[in-house]
């Protein structure tokens, strides 16, 4: 579930990955010096680079100007440690007593395995009735950002190299060398992070609290109300809750800065801020890049939805335990083309893409305005755009030499014929995937019993050939393997069956046999593997070539944007620690108006609507206890901040640095904010913390932990 | 309010001139015999023409296949009898005692009326106790649908002119003919509907009740609840109900035939009919038609609608009073905007358009197999695209040598300057508004005193001058009278501030004048208005002949389709009585799925989402009574039948023609459904037939109707 519900955490983790991942690229040109900004016109606010503002630079004339709210050291330093980092979320203390606030979905995992034997809270819910019953979150930890320090001459100063790939190893070591002395030094957990794409360097140290136990969890139904059609949506009546607990030392650790509870919550037009930890967002990528996305991958990507719901809408029509069988798989791939579908409106409306152009021509000015910056970094846009452009030219090959959508036969296959001409190499020239232990974990899984559903297996490669038939030459190689003459449903048929791959004890033999047994093999799948290997790895190291090239002339373009507008810009989600403001407001929808804030009314409006059917089924507790609870309370509300995967969990705080709500989606509008961030209809969607001690009070026989809260 | 909402009003009363108009219509060619339709393919039903059938041809084989429901000759009878028509609208007989079933809007001049002087009924709602308290509506009558007669033969006979003008008057002639002659024969009142475009005729024979009382309206802010933002929307939470009351002799009336009351109303995927009064439709408008409107006209009006709204939003920065003053006009045009958008949505649909021109391929084909045909309508779709693309090369002009905009000023002025050049010809050659009475009923308006909004008129010809900059060529006529060389703002203040128009005295003492007075005139905007005058007639007598040539194919093209299809497909609504299938369904929405229904609930939640801020404020009595209310009460529900304008306060009937809704609206998706029908996403929104008798028992002690209603 969490894959296909997760547009605020599923990025977070490859977000995680962000510093150590930039470490390792390859850079084409040393780093100089940068020049000083004071040469250019002053730089401002620009709404569409969103308003993810680092600690250590928040936006204090832009605050003051717009909202007439400048905050203080203090109130900056109180709620930045107030504010904690999970593994994948966001989370924040909200109590003297070391309560922490999260997200149903970023506690999901805690929350099932702290359910006894006979029971499940993922269904029953689960809320703790005193200290003793709080349970034990195992493996799960609270980050806490102690501090910021900036480290980018010393990271700049190590890197000394000529070649991209000597470059790269000094950055890792100096990385590694920060983050280690620093650990030695404070004790703290330390990162190095790269901002404006290696335009900037700073060490994030942080505190780790690694006794976290739950203490309260809702209903999945209620939490996720709605289900996978309501999500990425607003109006919404999700509970997306789960509270947990810090100790030390065996007892409630008192945090020395914790969020107070607002008395009333949200308003309508109300300044908020988010704190959170964004994953990952675009807004640097280059208007060639965007292009591409726009006009090549994404339609790719939707293209390739579209083939696998297809195909599942035919299983379910022959076959009636298809539909429940491939009910994940569907919900999965459908919210996949909501997020790509999303995103790919943003870089359809003319009207963004004329800002971000506008951008990138007032940058390319302020660039040209200086001769050393020019010198450095005029030519990096046009870099970028003639290697996506060379991209594009062979593009449907990148993607239809490769080994079968989603099917499992065919890749076996293929990395079966791969290993028997990987293994044969010395570890330091193999493909990456194949060196180190590499082999041996393939071969491992490979020898195991895998489920093949034969029916997936040969509509999903017949579509797969039927697509490329239509988007590849006639003459192309892969569809002479491929086809040969037959038709894609033929040839589909054919391969699945008469191949054994689907046999562990055969895939096992040719392991075995190794580059003989592979070559002699007349198995039909490894025929066909053995025939587009060559092919795959042609383009595959073609377009890894380009994509070093675009990789390393975006790192010149984040420096040259750092210099230009220093922090006047916020740099792009790394999975760090952020400030968003934003204001409570409402939006155009469908023809009407989309209100600020929902009630309980809407929660059992939609319930009934639905006559009370899965997704919209509410559990028990709410339909038994409905009477308790004041049904015009604020349940979800939105607002203009700026999020995206990382930020479930972040808590939005007003003015007085006190909880209003509990961010936890985004809507479908706000999807597009990726690349190119705008209030006309994106929005945070947050749970009000109104509707938060409601239900603890009502529902959940939460006093003690409603109380506990509120200050009572 | 009634422009502003109407979506199903407004284009009825322009609909229920059509067979008159047609008549007036010039026909290039005379009409032939049509040959017969043996020799094509079997026509079948095609979903893009909609469900509008008529009663004498109800397309019983393809319910049949689709429904497994074939209603018999007295299920009809009993449908159509039981169905009624008001001026501008539809209704139903729903009980034994002539209830009569409408919506809110369409009895809202009888509720406003027959309000006692210290009451208002649109605010406070009415409901009678007792039949005596049930109260006259001036005016208001309801037509019964008797019978249908062909009348195409005696039509086509008359008409044996040659020129279009003959054989225009001729038409005219045998259809007032006929008309009278029913109504003699019969006592009924009798009207000839030119369906197909021409290619039928028939007469509709209609008995007219002309005691008409008001038993039962809601406040306005629950008939209408959401106003204009949530109109053409679902989810929707309106009880947009009229009951009112046939008496005879004073006596309440005993309709033979009446609607009973479904127990258990709208179920979900549950077949349903709307039998009601569509006003106008433009499916069989050619594929160069639609791109007209696509391409030229609708981007034309959308422009227009933003300036408007620029205008007022401007008007109001600066004047407080304004946001008020304007907020009507602002409605309308917002609502203008949200329609013309929709249909516009509907030509911008590739889908649907390649649908449209496949048909179109199709019945040219069917034409072209058979010689007859061909001679006679091969060259329609050509003859109409070429004029359509005449019109293109001066559109801009034909749109810009008027009188600007939403103006008063220059419109009074424009109308002095032509009334002195029109009044010296005799009354045949004079422009068709300044015949017969034409010129004094301008001259008695002209005297009058009007409000001058100076601020407005000026905004609002500087806005109308600059679009015309931006269109006009540079050396255009147009532009240099108006601008001279100023800006659009210059040009338009010194119009405005130097102009005495606005003082009726001024108007008569040019008016008395004559041709004389008005060519002597300095008044900067008699100038203006005698410069643009020739400019006009020119543009506007070419448009005129395009439009002719335009009418007459598009006649040719009705007589084609009919001769190819027969009433395979419906014709194109006329405002007469139709009855459309289709089911109770939900529909995709915004990312996630609007339900087929709402509930009372989701009218509190609603209310409490806006705060009870208007248009979202409850009345009273839906505050103080709301828990006598059952909540989880269907409210309003969707189905897939095909709707438009005229169609307000139709029943919705299932298979038993029992009452299982009341039709009020179209959702904004549906909009597009004018040119090209579709159920993806376009639905009917009704009131629930059980939220009709909850509300009556609950809330307006209204036990008394809604027992008649049940037959209790």
């Amino acid at each position: 579930m969490l894959t296909s519900r997760s547009i605020l955490s599923a990025l977070a983790l490859a977000a995680s990955l962000v510093a150590s991942t930039r470490s390792d690229a390859q850079t084409a040109t040393a780093p100089r010096q940068v020049s000083a900004t004071s040469q250019l016109p002053p730089a401002t606010y620009r709404p569409e680079f969103g308003t993810m503002w680092t600690f250590d630079a928040p936006p204090l004339d832009y605050w003051r100007k717009t909202y007439n709210f400048a905050p203080d050291q203090k109130w900056l330093d109180h709620v930045r440690l107030a504010s904690v980092r999970l593994p994948n979320c966001s989370a924040s203390f909200v109590s003297a007593r070391g309560l922490v606030m999260t997200n149903h979905h970023c506690g999901r995992e805690c929350t099932a395995s702290s359910s006894p034997p006979d029971s499940n809270y993922i269904a029953t819910g689960f809320s703790a009735g005193t200290l003793a019953n709080e349970k034990k979150c195992a493996g799960l930890y609270v980050d806490q950002l102690q501090s910021i320090q900036s480290v980018t001459d010393r990271v700049r100063g190590a890197i000394t190299g000529r070649t991209a790939a000597e470059q790269a190893a000094q950055r890792s070591a100096i990385v590694s060398q920060i983050e280690t002395e620093c650990n030695q030094q404070t004790q703290l957990t330390c990162q190095v992070v790269s901002l404006y794409q290696g335009g900037i360097y700073s060490v994030y140290r942080y505190r780790r609290f690694n006794d976290v136990r739950l203490v309260m969890a809702p209903e999945e139904d209620i939490a996720f109300f709605g289900g996978d059609p309501d999500n990425f949506t607003f109006p919404r009546y999700d509970l997306d809750l789960t509270l947990l607990r810090v100790y030390e030392n065996g007892q409630p650790y008192a945090p020395t800065d914790y969020l107070k509870w607002s008395a009333g919550g949200a308003g309508d037009n109300e300044l908020v801020f988010v704190v959170g930890n964004p994953g990952s967002t675009g807004r640097l990528n280059t208007i060639s890049q965007m292009e591409f996305l726009r006009d090549r991958q994404y339609p790719a990507q939707l293209a390739a939805y579209r083939r696998a719901l297809d195909i599942y809408a035919q299983l379910a029509k022959t076959d009636t335990s298809a539909a429940r069988r491939y009910q994940n798989d569907v919900f999965g791939v459908a919210n996949s083309q909501k997020a790509v579908t999303g995103y790919r409106a943003g870089l359809l409306d003319t009207a963004s893409m004329a800002t971000k152009r506008a951008f990138e021509r007032e940058l390319q000015a302020r660039i040209a305005a200086n001769p050393a910056l020019q010198a450095q970094y005029g030519g990096t846009w046009d870099a970028i755009s003639r290697a996506e452009n060379e991209l594009a030219t062979f593009y449907p090959q990148l993607r239809y030499y490769g080994y079968g959508g989603n099917t499992t036969l065919l890749p076996m296959a293929a990395q079966i014929v791969r290993i028997a001409s990987e293994s044969g190499k010395p570890d330091s020239v193999r493909l990456a995937p194949y060196r180190g232990q590499g082999i041996a974990q393939m071969t491992a899984r490979l020898t195991q019993p895998v489920p093949i559903d034969t029916a997936y297996e040969r509509l999903s490669l017949a579509a797969q050939f039927r697509a490329a038939q239509s988007e590849l030459p006639a003459s192309d190689p892969f569809l002479r393997l491929a086809l040969n003459g037959r038709s894609p449903d033929e040839a589909a048929a054919t391969l699945v069956r008469g191949t054994r791959v689907g046999d562990p004890a055969f895939r096992q033999s040719l392991l075995q046999g190794g580059a003989v047994a592979v070559a002699a093999s007349t198995d039909p799948m490894i025929v066909f593997a053995r025939g587009i290997d060559p092919l795959n790895r042609t383009v595959t190291a073609r377009a890894n070539a380009l994509n070093a090239t675009i990789t390393a002339n975006s790192e010149e373009i984040g420096q040259a944007l750092f210099a230009a507008y220093g922090t006047a810009l916020p740099p792009d989600a790394t999975f760090t620690l952020r400030i968003s403001d934003g204001v409570v407001k409402g939006f155009p929808m469908n023809g009407t108006i989309a209100p600020y804030k929902t009630t309980f009314y809407g929660l059992y409006e939609r319930s009934a609507d639905f006559d009370d059917k899965d997704p919209f089924k509410l559990p028990e507790r709410w339909v038994t206890r409905k009477n308790n609870l004041d049904l015009s309370t604020p349940y979800d509300f939105v607002s203009t901040n700026d999020i995206i995967g990382g930020n479930s969990g972040s808590p939005v705080i007003n003015r007085n640095g006190e909880v209003v709500g509990l961010v936890f989606d985004s809507n479908i509008e706000g999807v597009s904010n990726r690349f190119i961030f705008s209030t006309a209809v994106g929005r945070t969607v947050s749970v009000h913390s109104r509707a938060i001690t409601e239900a603890l009070r009502k529902m959940y026989d939460g006093g003690r932990i409603a109380d506990e809260l509120q200050g009572r």
